[in-house]
């Protein structure tokens, strides 16, 4: 990870975990989605990032954006795969250049960790989001620029 | 799981992992993918089992068709979150029936492990997945039927 910048994408300090979660608790709030209480996702956060599996990546001091990453190990490969399970930055500072140096440490984190694949999901609407995903080199063609779209499918249990 | 056929959908037994690491060669073939050669998939496959969070279902004795499910601690609730990282007949066998009962106890299975959500992804050309996914509830749309689409997005580290 690139770690120039102080108040630059870095991984999270264990006492900026409760901003981190009220981050993500307005996120799941702006999509009108439910999202467990700050107080519980922060420490939620902190039993996932003690369980190995998981980073959390924060830019801003207080955090303005964060990204989470998920990874378990390859099913095609003896390395790990990663799921870019969030990515956020507060709306007020949206378009002001946060998102593409966060994403950048999130991909240097991601190969330092032992990763070879990430994968993620967006709105068709997200039009930013897709734009920075496509410059870095994600795809959601099967097979070329010409393939069919891989979709995102979710259900709740 | 549902277990009342004998050849029906259930757990992989480990000498059937050979069997499902050929499958999933042939898988990948079938879509141009590389694959990595089935023996070692099959020890993968192992690897992964005795790990924890993956399941293997198998349809079908010898398997025609293969489920693997990958589980995390979910970030959202103090459940777990699955990801069905591979659904798979047998070509000749396609449009019998297989898929639906193996789907219907991928569901079963990850209910009784613990899930409380499900996620995974396919192309917009494979129209019989699809509809069995969207017959069993899944959702490609955010917040809804007339929501925007989720795209997947992936990227090779």
């Amino acid at each position: 990870m690139r770690a120039a910048v102080p108040d630059g994408p870095r991984l999270a300090a264990p006492d900026e975990l409760p901003a981190v979660a009220r981050l993500l608790h307005d996120f799941n709030t702006e999509f009108g989605d439910p999202a467990p209480p700050p107080d519980w996702l922060a420490e939620r956060l902190a039993t996932l990032i003690a369980g190995g599996e998981t980073d959390v990546l924060v830019t801003g001091r207080p955090p303005l954006g964060l990204a989470i990453l998920r990874y378990r190990p390859s099913l095609w490969s003896s390395g790990l795969e990663c799921y870019l399970a969030e990515l956020y930055v507060v709306p007020p500072r949206r378009g002001q250049g946060l998102g593409r140096p966060l994403m950048e440490a999130v991909l240097d984190r991601a190969r330092a960790r032992g990763a070879d694949y990430m994968e993620l999901s967006t709105e068709e609407t997200d039009v930013a989001a897709r734009a920075l995903y496509e410059s870095l080199g994600f795809t959601n063609r099967q097979g070329g620029l010409e393939g069919p779209l891989s979709y995102y499918y979710e259900l709740e249990l």
